[in-house]
């Protein structure tokens, strides 16, 4: 049974239908029997309750409440009688199952065939989808087909307030507590549309879910829920067909909540369920024209794949309020935050194929400057704004700083991901209105607490990088990295600003209380940027003292203590040479700043110390193999990104996909096998085609324009419009379409 | 009224009674009105309750349960009534009032000239010991003695079950949570005493407070406290006397906890107030003649400074299941914990001047062994013990572990004061007792973490020194050298048990599971251990990566500001240079190992970036001011330690005595002017005497013999029996009076 049930709650997950709005988990509508362990969930993004954080022991700048993603009412509850014999798939005889999300259709489909104790044969079919045309509503098709059942046919619906978060006390990654974060405030009834409200208590956020069906249905409440029963007289062969129409507004981006939910079911049952399903294909159609990744001859592997990209666009915020959680909106891990995740996993698939989700993503950290900028005096910098490491509404959630605050680099991953828009885009009127200040008040914590050395050397101290196996050292690589790229684009940005509108730079300027001093000064820390260089291995260390410590003992480890940190104090992890995920290594991919043979020798010191322990590690060394031309190693690591979650290997799918993984995997797709780069001059392309694969393609939307980038025999480029690509550092102007031989990039 | 208030809360603390079992706050017997502030209570040295720890994120190997010190039956409470007018310090008029302690006859006194509203002037007196002879004993005398009042006079006495610990949620120094741990579990009496105990939920603890009177009472009983009163008619001039025998009795030291209790009232009133005063008085004789420091012409330094060897005596356990707490039994300030502070502030004093006592503290870290393997191992360690930063019962109780765990040297700490209190007293069957397996178990750790370089140093990565400004940090100055010395002498200790005794040796090293190869590996180990030296500095840094990090703004730091701590996120500091504490200067007194010159430029690099936030840093500077002949800054530190908690200079005295800078008064007086070190080759004595004092003399417990050491004009030292000590590096052999002139050592 234990196997039975967790592979249940992986399929929660997996079978979640989610529009970056909301996202609602692949429970059984009806249910576990008792002693299942269940994650029954809906969420949307952006919804949290503040919650206390405690220590064993605190300290003056530790974040004393946090926010948490909360679990909203549920409104799954579909429950099927016949003849009175309650339909379930512990009891009875369950005579086929098929569960299926078809991505380009936008539905989540579970099919049924039943025999009831009494050997009543029915076959079952829900139809779950999520609008992304109109975020906030939700449907599902109920269809009951007799096989030889004659008698009455009873569904119940329910919507369900009385609700809670999940927990669990033994897992650092889930929540230990703060179950309870809803309580219901009003159910009420107008015209035949039921509404249930429920607050938090001290966010003081509203939650509605509004609900109608394509039929009359007969009607109950209780202090809590709401249900409404359908009867029917069955016949051999006839079919019954019901459609719950849901919607979910919320206090943060309604006014009046439960009028916009009246009117949003109001209009959804006037439209009918197929329109939806219309729309969905349509709006789905579009998608995929610049997002799909075909895999040629691997129709598993292309399965896979197109699932993950499905995913980021189910999980990505679409308005100003949100982001993408750590789980997407498919589960309850890492409490709903947001993390660096968004910036260096995710945003390339969507800068590269969805400008428009991108620039809102991006825009969060704008609508959030002013929490960063609090935190940045809080954590004792004079200037400048920190961003959190975990967040949903700005502030800092993280309740252990070594593996969270001290994270800095994520004030260059914001940046990183803000010039990587910039430069495919040419967007310089975003970077006027809101981008230059991002980054500039996100530099401008470098400048605070990073010092010269009296050998004119640009040291930052006391810092964690991507790696958590190694915290609080000084001149982490990764983060002195990309600290330079960050301050070097600052310096870049103002000037182009300047040199194409000399009276919005001084304005900006003036507002920003920045001046050529500053700008100096950021050049200068930039272009003195110290990195710790290793003569002897000829490479750079991960940070200052990494070389001298011993070597983890991996032959004595055994596999049932990984992952290490569920395994080993932080003090004996940080004591050894042992990598949690890529961090000099990830920054060398990311900002392609050294040669092949500096990147080589790090790949062969770095990836022997990483025990992948991160789900965003392999995607990472997938994409390292590729640049250095090891395309069998780098598939391997694809293979292992790819089925993740398919295969739950890291065990914890339960509590949600690791989308940036998902992120992590298009990218090994496009930044690794294609070997494509954003830089100043113009999109890279380094293909380093691994044996396994016949033929990639995939497509950039540059502004609107679509390029296509196809990887079979040759490397075909075609382009609606003129453009620069390189393709192994020769520059082609392309406009039609350009056929090249492979090659290598040195 | 916040300031009598906190001046109330501070006496509190400097007049508690105590005699290392039980301790006594001095609370106003009536208490105060309501809306004052007070931390009423009392303490029995290593009774506690179990609490749970909570982590904002936690990780594995945190521990999730810490003990905590209880506050016990309150047995203080008198409240005395003249004509109904109830006596209040607060009301009516205080005509006279005087507290003071008498450390020679080791009674607390409180002594009171009232006029109540209505005018009637009434002198009280209260008397309070706790029995250095039954430690379980106190006893309150109270004399009311009438001016010019006619009338009936009560006392009503209370016996107080329904207590809580103190809590503050400000002050990461205070306990935020966990106030009421014990619950009233028996009420009852036997003859005229009066039993009241109480037990704890978590721990299963119980105590006993059993109580009698000089004279017959009338009393009475609730649910969780218990009163007697007296009523006597007075006359103008006459005087009433009544005791208050109070005595606790614990479930740790007593099987039959009331009826020991009994016993001990029964034989205290049998013979009376009187004598227990005298052998109070007896005792003190015995231990002044050993612990006296007589600062000539200075009486209140005197005072001071012997005010503080006292509470060292007030606040040590004397039996194997206590220790000393960090704030003694003075109140309850890092919760009872005992920390390094014993081993390092605390022993020498006691292992110079009472062995007794010192073996006893010596003994709780046998005594807790077993705990502190069993967390090696949770610390990933494969062998030895890991000393817990902060601990009652054995067990790990640091809810922080980057300024707890982390601090590793403690276990060196532990080492360092069994090998001293072995020199001294030249104690070899303790060793082989004891001493041995547990310098042998707490260095195996340093094999364990330690590792080899390539160029064959030793080093210890990801540790914390004892200055807590610095955190995480690899070859911590301090914790390689307190270890190096470690080391060398489990090998020295070894190779003398062999040569004396080879059976022994054989038996011992089986038992351990030891052997000349794990000795070797040991002494090369110490021989190779590494250290950072600078060679432009010319001195060794207190990590790798110390002189990289860029110097505190001291300038720009408001004085508000101080300690840092209190202001500044951990992060902030630990990017920084500077220091809350001596940490390499710390071990260069201890072990007297660099030569003038490297410990002058040493203290003159790393003095101007410490803060003294720590109450343990002023003492340590002194030593090392006298050290390098500043005798002149030697004193001003020293001033700085004795007057710690008599001026509340950390404005935490409220939360219980910084005991360990009692002891860091007697080390700066003893270690510092007197330059006393205990070497293998003897006692080394190389004074350096300021001049605000004209003269010092202390004394050593040798093995029972009286060593004075007297530094007037002269240096005079006088031993009863033949003694090798060195005077500036040359040795004297002393049998009777050696008189030398001051020198200077290089």
């Amino acid at each position: 049974m234990k196997n039975i049930n967790e592979q249940l709650l992986v399929n929660e997950t997996l079978f979640f239908v989610g529009n970056g709005y909301v996202g609602i988990r692949g429970n059984y509508e009806e249910g576990y029997p008792d002693g299942f362990d269940t994650i029954r969930g809906t969420y949307i993004n952006g919804f949290y309750e503040i919650v206390d954080v405690t220590y064993g022991e605190s300290a003056y700048g530790f974040p004393t409440t946090a926010q948490k993603m909360v679990n909203i009412i549920d409104a799954q509850g579909l429950d099927i009688y016949i003849n009175n014999e309650k339909f379930s798939m512990f009891e009875g005889q369950v005579l086929n199952e098929k569960r299926f999300l078809d991505i380009n259709k936008g539905i989540y489909t579970r099919e049924v065939k039943w025999q009831s104790p009494k050997g009543n044969t029915i076959k079952i079919r829900f139809d779950r989808l999520t609008s992304f045309e109109v975020l906030e509503l939700a449907l599902v098709n109920i269809t009951v087909e007799s096989v030889d059942f004659e008698g009455e046919l009873k569904i119940i619906s329910t919507v369900n307030g009385d609700v809670e978060n999940y927990t669990n006390s033994n897992d650092p990654r889930v929540a230990s507590s703060h179950g309870k974060l809803l309580k219901v405030n009003k159910i009420k009834t107008r015209d035949s549309i039921a509404q249930l409200t429920c607050l938090t208590k001290r966010s003081n956020l509203e939650v509605c879910c509004s609900v109608d069906y394509s039929v009359v249905m007969e009607t109950s409440y209780d202090a809590g829920s709401y249900s409404a029963t359908l009867t029917r007289d069955m016949k051999i062969g006839s079919t019954i067909l019901l459609t719950k129409f849901i919607a979910y507004t919320d206090s943060i981006r309604h006014k009046n909540l439960m009028l916009d939910g009246y009117k949003i079911i109001k209009n959804a049952t006037k439209l009918g369920c197929e329109y939806f399903i219309n729309i969905q294909k349509a709006y789905l159609d579009e998608f995929w024209n610049y997002s799909k990744v075909a895999i040629t001859g691997k129709p598993q592997i292309d399965e896979a794949l197109n699932y993950s990209v499905y995913q980021l666009l189910a999980s990505a915020g679409r308005d100003p309020h949100s982001n993408i959680c750590a789980k997407g909106l498919s589960g309850e891990g890492y409490e709903g935050h947001y993390f660096w995740d968004t910036e260096v996993y995710m945003l390339p698939f969507f800068i590269l194929t969805n400008p428009k989700i991108a620039k809102n993503l991006l825009k969060f950290r704008y609508e959030t400057l002013e929490f960063a900028k609090d935190r940045a005096l809080e954590m004792g910098h004079v200037q400048g704004a920190k961003v959190p490491w975990r967040t949903i509404s700005g502030t800092e959630c993280s309740g252990y700083f070594p593996a969270g605050s001290a994270q800095y680099h994520i004030n260059a991953d914001v940046a990183f991901s803000y010039i990587q828009y910039y430069l495919l885009h040419d967007d310089i009127e975003f970077m006027k209105e809101i981008g230059f200040e991002v980054l500039l008040e996100t530099g401008r914590i470098w400048m605070d607490m990073g010092c010269f050395t009296k050998d004119n050397a640009f040291m930052i101290h006391s810092v964690t990088g991507p790696d958590e196996y190694t915290a609080i050292v000084n001149n982490n690589y990764y983060t002195n990295a990309m600290a330079k790229y960050h301050l070097e684009w600052i310096v870049k940005i103002a000037k182009r600003i300047m040199s194409e509108e000399k009276s919005i730079y001084v304005a900006i300027m003036k507002r920003l209380n920045s001046d050529n001093d500053e700008l100096e000064r950021i050049a200068k820390a930039a272009e003195h940027m110290y990195f710790e260089f290793d003569k002897e291995l000829g490479i750079y260390m991960q940070d200052d003292s990494f070389k001298t410590k011993p070597t983890w003992d991996f032959a004595n480890t055994p596999k049932d203590n990984y992952p290490l940190l569920l395994h080993y104090h932080p003090l004996t992890i940080y004591r050894h040479k042992v990598l949690k995920q890529a961090d000099t290594i990830l920054a060398m991919i990311l900002l392609d700043n050294v040669d092949i043979d500096i990147f080589e020798k790090s790949y062969d010191y770095y990836e022997p110390l990483t025990t992948h322990d991160s789900s965003l590690s392999p995607c990472a060394y997938s994409m390292a193999a590729s640049r250095i031309n090891r395309s069998d190693v780098a598939y391997s690591f694809f293979d292992k990104t790819i089925r993740l979650d398919l295969d739950n290997l890291h065990h914890n799918t339960r509590d949600g996909l690791h989308i940036a993984n998902a992120g992590g995997a298009y990218m090994a797709v496009v930044y690794g096998f294609g070997g494509l780069r954003i830089k100043e001059d113009g999109i890279h392309l380094n293909p380093s085609m691994p044996d396994e694969l016949s033929g990639i393609s995939f497509n950039i939307n540059k502004k609107e324009n679509l390029i296509k980038v196809r990887l079979w025999e040759r490397i075909t480029i075609t382009s609606e419009t003129k453009t620069i690509i390189w393709i192994y550092e020769n520059k082609y102007e392309i406009d039609g379409t350009l056929e090249v031989e492979y090659g290598t990039k040195d």
